[in-house]
Order: C-alpha cells, then sequence, then structure tokens
C-alpha cells in the first residue's frame, strides 16, 4: 500500500494534474458519476470531524478531517486529515494520504481551474486574500498552471512571510481589491471581505471561507456586479454557504451554474464571474486516485 | 505516523496484549466510555462496505472493511479493511493498520478471554470449527495465551491443511463436539454447526459466525444446556444474530450478560457457558491502540 504524506503528494502531483483531476471530479458529479454519500459528522472533545466516502467506477475515497482549534496554541495545523483510497472491485486499500494537503491541493486547484474557464490562462494581476495554507497552495497552483503576472497578497497577518515565500507583493485589502483581475478569497472571516465597490469592472472572484449559512465572504454588491455565479455544487452551497443563501433570497443571483456543466458541456462564462466552492468529496476522490495513479507510473 | 500491515501487527501485538486491549474495551464499554456511532454501511459493485468509527478520551478510530465474494476467484481474501487510528486531542493521524488482520486477531482475543473467564487458563482439548483466517487466529491466541493441551479442528474444508499449520487434530464435526471442553465457532455456516446433544455436560462456546438474524451457529439444544449466554453487546446481538434473536424468542435463553459487565464487575460465570459476539467497534479501537502505544515502546 502506498503511503504519500504531504511532500510526496506535492511531488508527484503536478499543479496540471491536479486541475485536470479536479476537472474530472466536477464533470464526472455533474454527470451523476460519483457517488457521495452523506457525510457522518462527530464531536470529539467538542471538535468537529467529518468523514466523508465517495466512489466511482474505479474509486473508493474515504477522507476524516477535523478542525483543532486548539493546534493554533501546539504550532500545528488546525485542519487535520487522512485520505484512503481503496479499489472498488478487489476492496483492497491502495494509498493513504495526507488529508491536510490533499484538500488544500484539490480546493486551490477548483479556484484555479474556474479561473481558467472564466478568465482563460493569462491573469495580469492575481489577488490573494489569506495567509494561510490555502492561500499558499492557491498562489503555488495559480503560478504552476496559469500565465500569472503579478500576485498580490493580503491578510490580517502574515501575509508579508507569505508574499515574500511565493514572491508577491504584501498590500492592503483596498488595494488588492482596486487592482486584481482575479481574486481568490482564503480566509476565515464571518464578515465579508470582497467589496464590490473597490473592484474593476471585468472581475473573477473565487471564494473558498465562509461555509456556514451565517458566514460571508463576498459581499452584496460585488454579487450584484457578477453576471455568473459558478458553484462547485448547488446541493451543497445551497444549504452550507452564506454567500449564496443570503444574496439567493435577495434575488441578486442572476445566472448561477455548476461548473461541471460548463465543463461537460463548454459552456462560455460572461464576466463578471463568482465561483463559490464549499469543497465535495468527488475532488478529493479524484486528486487521490491521480496521485495514487501517477505514483504507478512513477515507481515503473 | 505509523503503518502496520498484518505480518508487523503480529509482531507488535502480543496475544497478552490482545486480549488486554479486548479486555479494556468490554470494560470501557461497558462503562460507556466508548461512544460508538451508528456506522455507515455502503453497497459498491453489489458489495458490502461499512465505515465504523469509534473513539475514547485517548483514541479516535475508524475501520472500513467490506466483504467482496468475487475475491475466492482472485486468491484474495473476501474481507478487506483498513483502520486508522487518529488522537481525540491534535486530531493527528497516529496509525494506519491492515484492518483483515486487526479484526482476526481481537475476534480471536474476545473468544480467548471468554473462555478465560468461563473455564480458566488450562484447556484440555479445544475444538475449533473453521479453517479460514479467523480459525487460524483463533489457534493462536489460544495457544499463546491459554495452556491447551490438545486442539481439534473440523471444516468443510481446509482442515487439515489448517491442523497440520497449527499442530492440531483434523477430525470430523461429531468427534469435535463430542471431545472439546471448549469450541471455538468459526464459520460462515447458515444452519447450527454446535449441536447441543454430542456436547459434554460442561463447556464454553464461543461463536463469532452467524452474524444475521436469519443465521444459526449453535443450535437451540445447546442453547438450552447453557447456564451462562454471554454476549459483547446486547444492543448488537439482539439486533443482528439469529444464535440469540430466536431462541431468545423462544424463551430458551436463561441468564444473558454482557461481558463487560463480567470483567468490570468481576463476576463468575456460570457453565455451561456460551459466548456470542458479533463484534463491537469498541474492539478495534483498543486494539489499535494498543498495538500503536507498543510500537511507540519498539522504537525507542
Amino acid at each position: 500500500m502506498l503511503y504519500l504524506d504531504g511532500k510526496k503528494l506535492e511531488e508527484i502531483l503536478s499543479a496540471k494534474d491536479a486541475v485536470n483531476a479536479v476537472k474530472e471530479a466536477f464533470s464526472l458529479y455533474y454527470q451523476g458519476k460519483v457517488t457521495q454519500p452523506q457525510r457522518q459528522v462527530l464531536t470529539i472533545k467538542g471538535n468537529w470531524w467529518g468523514i466523508m466516502s465517495s466512489y466511482t467506477d474505479f474509486s473508493v475515497v474515504v477522507k476524516i478531517v477535523n478542525v483543532i482549534n486548539e493546534n493554533k496554541n501546539r504550532g500545528l495545523p488546525s485542519v487535520q486529515g487522512i485520505v484512503i483510497l481503496m479499489s472498488p472491485d478487489t476492496g483492497e486499500p491502495l494509498a493513504v494520504i495526507d488529508g491536510t494537503i490533499l484538500t488544500a491541493i484539490r480546493t486551490a486547484s477548483a479556484s484555479v481551474l474556474s479561473t481558467e474557464l472564466s478568465y482563460g490562462n493569462r491573469i495580469p494581476t492575481l489577488g490573494i486574500i489569506g495567509a494561510g495554507l490555502e492561500a499558499y497552495y492557491h498562489a503555488k497552483i495559480a503560478s504552476e498552471y496559469l500565465s500569472v503576472s503579478r500576485i498580490l497578497v493580503t491578510a490580517r497577518k502574515s501575509h508579508i512571510e507569505l508574499a515574500k515565500k511565493i514572491g508577491a507583493d504584501a498590500v492592503d485589502l483596498q488595494t488588492l481589491l482596486k487592482e486584481s483581475d482575479v481574486i481568490f478569497s482564503t480566509t476565515s472571516s464571518k464578515e465579508p471581505v470582497v467589496l464590490g465597490k473597490f473592484l474593476k469592472e471585468d472581475f473573477h472572484v473565487s471564494s473558498i471561507g465562509a461555509h456556514t449559512p451565517d458566514a460571508r465572504e463576498i459581499d452584496d454588491e460585488t454579487i450584484a456586479k457578477a453576471k455568473t455565479y459558478i458553484v462547485d455544487s448547488l446541493q451543497a452551497v445551497s444549504s452550507e454557504s452564506g454567500d449564496y443563501i443570503q444574496p439567493q433570497k435577495k434575488g441578486l443571483i442572476k445566472n448561477v451554474i455548476e461548473i461541471g456543466k460548463i465543463i461537460t458541456e463548454g459552456i462560455k462564462i460572461e464576466r463578471p464571474s463568482i465561483f463559490k466552492t464549499v469543497g465535495i468529496s468527488a475532488q478529493d476522490n479524484l486528486a487521490a486516485y491521480y496521485a495514487y495513479k501517477l505514483s504507478q507510473t512513477f515507481s515503473k
């Protein structure tokens, strides 16, 4: 059985492969070719734990993930996870993969994919809000997969360190919003950070934070300006995401479409556009499967 | 993170440690110190898959297991499984363990523990019905943990090979039933194989098979003769096991008691006795935790 820690996973799964994996995941999900049984949620010592399974004709994946807020005081990531890939035919375990890094990679790959579909591959200025693990992988995969002329980073803290690490400019939020063509919002904020009044006329925003009904990462003005509101899963977003639920009630969302439909049917996206993603198990599934298949090729 | 395949697990987890782990599991379960959320059952390509979680103050364990009948034609075990141990405090994955062997070991350890509690450590003749993986580990752990003078084995097939492998005598079923003091029944039979009319006056039977309401491994006569009917979990056995549900309806079960109560309260068992076990997640949890802790000691 294969074990991939975060470092090995990064070596094996290039940005191109990761984006392709996520593209196939969304496409299979849209076609009903990925089954995602209801996730099991546990509360252990006051912390949130989730067990998420999914399967296709060629892969069974279970992700166990948790959010341990006290880990911040321990110098450990607050999100810990592990992903297990098994064969749907023989039932054998095929691979165990670091779930924290796999999740960060597949989430960033979704943002990058939405950017390619809506904005294309040449991004004059990419703005990243947030400076955590997700922000880092967003910068990494965007840089490797797209042609990005300039990256701006802003966050409440640590954005100067992140900017240095990824060769970006650390700026204040307003500057970032005003100067960016594409924005990745990767915060744990409960209040909007993407503020429509500062944005350019043409933009693409991918928002991966604010995944509870009461939290917001994108304000109403941004949403009112967007001609297309792309989601990973309409079912997931309409039950989990305040950035969808609240403006939807107000009638601000004009044109909502699943990314899987765009991919499968080759639909052209009208900009400005938003991509709102809460993350679906199909992404873990295909990312794990691609990593496993690539490691098979590597070892030959 | 630690990975223990079946071979390494056997090296690290001695019979004594495995029996102690299972003893603690039953005791904690009886005291309500193990939480076992409802397992998730999936049907993938027509096969049964189960995802079982459990947690204590010091361990979170998820077992993914399946039954792939076509594996017989592939020369692979029909039950495949993997067990993941994580920390309930930091959320970190601590160990990934072969679930097939861990299950066989913890199941055999439960049978051996019930034998020690009811019959003591000196067994003149131990009879094992069945010749599969479970039968092998029952023989192994009984031999290592108890003082067994003679082992008899019977099965529809392969019992001559198993007898050779474990230094036992291969006999027919009737001989085994007549001559054994303790019987481990480890079959996939739907009809009773433990037949009361052949048994000695004094006996202890541990039955790990027949875990659907319509299946039987022990006949009514055996159950009527037993003064004590021990179970791993009254809740589990009364919803899953035909060997409990059917005779219970007929009023044949006199004195039913959970093994955890016997351990925790130091209750003396009246013989003849039966132990019926369908297996509980707490056993996987503690067996995985013991293996992990022991491997920590080994590596120091």
